[in-house]
């Protein structure tokens, strides 16, 4: 059994305020009403709905999705998908690109057992992946989809050229299936402005769309067009391009996401709850048990939520001090902050503590925390 | 048996180019390198050595510091020091504030099984541990520590009369003993410019000898003055104020504290080893597997090793874009990164993969990881 106060932060059954902080809390109300919400929209557009896991890691949550009509989730990493898969969840997109021969490995193992797709952008990794499917024999058959780079200047193909060709050593590859096109502009997900994330994305679509074509024009059909996170599945979703979407912080939400106009009108479900540790006497600073390995800070600082007027101003490895000018907070209360960027911070802890009715509900481990390989 | 490539990245006597990744690997030489100067430096200032193991948070590194002299470890957190003392550390000073119930009581657990001792700032916290303390009985004593505010405007007593008052609670409180001041000044270990930042030592120098002499004025012996770190033990390590120094990075290193001068020749021992998975055709773009959830970017973006002319341009949560303008990286290629910051980094990963004559000698498991309670 996992020890409270040091394998993990409660048990269920405790109030808020025996949680050992700082912890990762959600708001199990809120979090089924996103679910919900996001289940009527993927009903609403027509298209399937498969989450992405690198946001939550945790099986739990993906159980919970694929309850409610989910096809199966996305994952990034070939260990992280392989933690889920042990925890019981059968169809997972590697949505990203696997090459290392120990990776590939673990990968066609992994495909064995559950279904599994993954995406390519180069022949290289395709022909060591169909020499690894066909060494493994069985009658293995990998799903490889062409990730193309359709604004995210990162990882995928440059022009429709390259997609075909790759499509065509896919198809040709001997144990491998295409399966599709990988199209995820994640620049497009933060611009706050609807209008300016409109624009971006009609482009991002209408190249997805003629890569589409040409690829299905050259014999091979695209079963799925998969790709939209958060901030933009309404329109891809809607664009009569994309078969499939791929939305993960819906779930939680985070302060950056909470200020991207027009997204369908998610909840904050998920907190950091801190302590008061110190309040020098004589400031308007207070400061709480949360540092940068309890909360990420690459998308800004987190936002103290439900207590006007106390700002966070600054996090250190493992303080965040806190501007209260009125004197709201004494040492030894509880507080509770909305993280900058979901994601990362989700990975800094091994456990969720599920609250209803101010109370513990659940534990949920983060199944694949640190499942980066 | 950690799983290579699941559970774990590699395993003893293993190719670096086995590696998965990404992976938290030691240059071996370097590290011990590192530590032999640190203890020779503290012999030379006539200082007790007491590193911080909220850098590591590795038994194995705190117990070769304490093999080469270091008297103990310092933490931050209660459940840090429970893995700590667990794993065999038996010295350890919680560098920090515990107020909340339910860590005090854990402490007071703690303090009966290894010499632990803590901070404090405010006297209601300082009643709570003495309170605790008595209630456990067994002649039980514990060491408490003044944390004054020397600079960093974060925790700590905020002038001399508090300072005083404060180590006469502690001396008064039954169960507790007092035993000195913690100095420790955050903002100063990052001030590049040595002459700028022997400026301000100098003020909070002062300050922490004025602080010493007025409460041992009030007939209160400071057995120990503990502070500093990497950026600034050899100036308060040669003040003659200082008794004992907590310096952290120095073990490993990391970009931030290599931009920062004279403070003592410390080599990278320290690397996030990365492989190339993506590098688009016609670009000049290579694109590597290390996200947010592998290295930490609060302090900056992590910097190629070994390999002059690529450089990194921006890490999202599975990924960190590289500029390869003379396309020296292909698909499948290993690399090694600096991280910016190698505290938040260290407590991504689960273990240290430590390298010697180019291959895997030895894993590490980081003992405190998600110890944040």
């Amino acid at each position: 059994m996992p020890e409270p106060g040091y394998d993990c932060p409660a048990q269920p059954g405790d109030p808020v305020a025996a949680i050992a902080t700082p912890a990762l809390i959600v708001d199990l109300d809120a979090f089924e009403r996103n679910l919900d919400r996001m289940a009527a929209f993927a009903r609403e557009l027509g298209v399937d709905l498969r989450p992405h896991a690198k946001m939550h890691k945790s099986a739990d949550v993906a159980r919970a999705q694929i309850a409610r009509g989910a096809v199966g989730t996305c994952c990034q990493k070939v260990s992280e998908a392989e933690a889920l898969a042990r925890a019981g969840i059968s169809d997972i997109l590697i949505a990203n690109e696997v090459v290392t021969p120990g990776a590939i490995a673990r990968l066609v193992r992994l495909a064995a057992r559950a279904r599994i797709a993954v995406c390519a952008d180069d022949p290289g990794p395709v022909g060591a992946l169909s020499a690894a499917v066909t060494a493994a024999g069985g009658g293995l058959e990998l799903e490889v989809l062409v990730e193309m780079d359709c604004g995210g200047a990162r990882c995928g193909t440059q022009d429709v050229a390259q997609s075909v060709a790759l499509a065509q050593a896919i198809a040709a590859a001997p144990g491998l299936r295409f399966g599709g096109l990988q199209s995820y502009y994640g620049g497009a997900q933060h611009i706050y402005d609807a209008t300016a994330r409109r624009a971006a994305l009609a482009r991002s679509i209408a190249l997805t769309a003629t890569t589409r074509d040409a690829i299905e024009a050259a014999g091979l059909p695209c079963a799925r067009v998969t790709g939209a996170g958060t901030g933009t599945f309404l329109i891809e979703g809607a664009s009569g391009v994309y078969t499939e979407i791929q939305p993960g912080s819906y779930a939680f939400m985070d302060r950056d996401y909470g200020a991207v106009d027009e997204i369908g009108g998610f909840e904050h479900a998920l907190f950091v709850l801190a302590s008061v540790i110190s309040h020098p006497a004589g400031t308007d600073r207070a400061v709480c048990d949360m540092g940068l390995k309890a909360v990420a800070v690459d998308s800004g600082l987190p936002r103290v939520a439900g207590l006007d007027g106390v700002e966070a101003t600054g996090v250190s490895d493992e303080h965040c001090n806190l501007h209260d000018p009125a004197g709201q907070l004494r040492i030894g209360d509880q507080l509770r902050l909305i993280p900058g960027h979901c994601d990362p911070t989700c990975n800094l802890h091994d456990w969720y503590v599920g609250l209803r009715g101010g109370q513990v509900e659940c534990l949920w481990p983060v199944t694949a925390r640190g499942k980066v390989f």
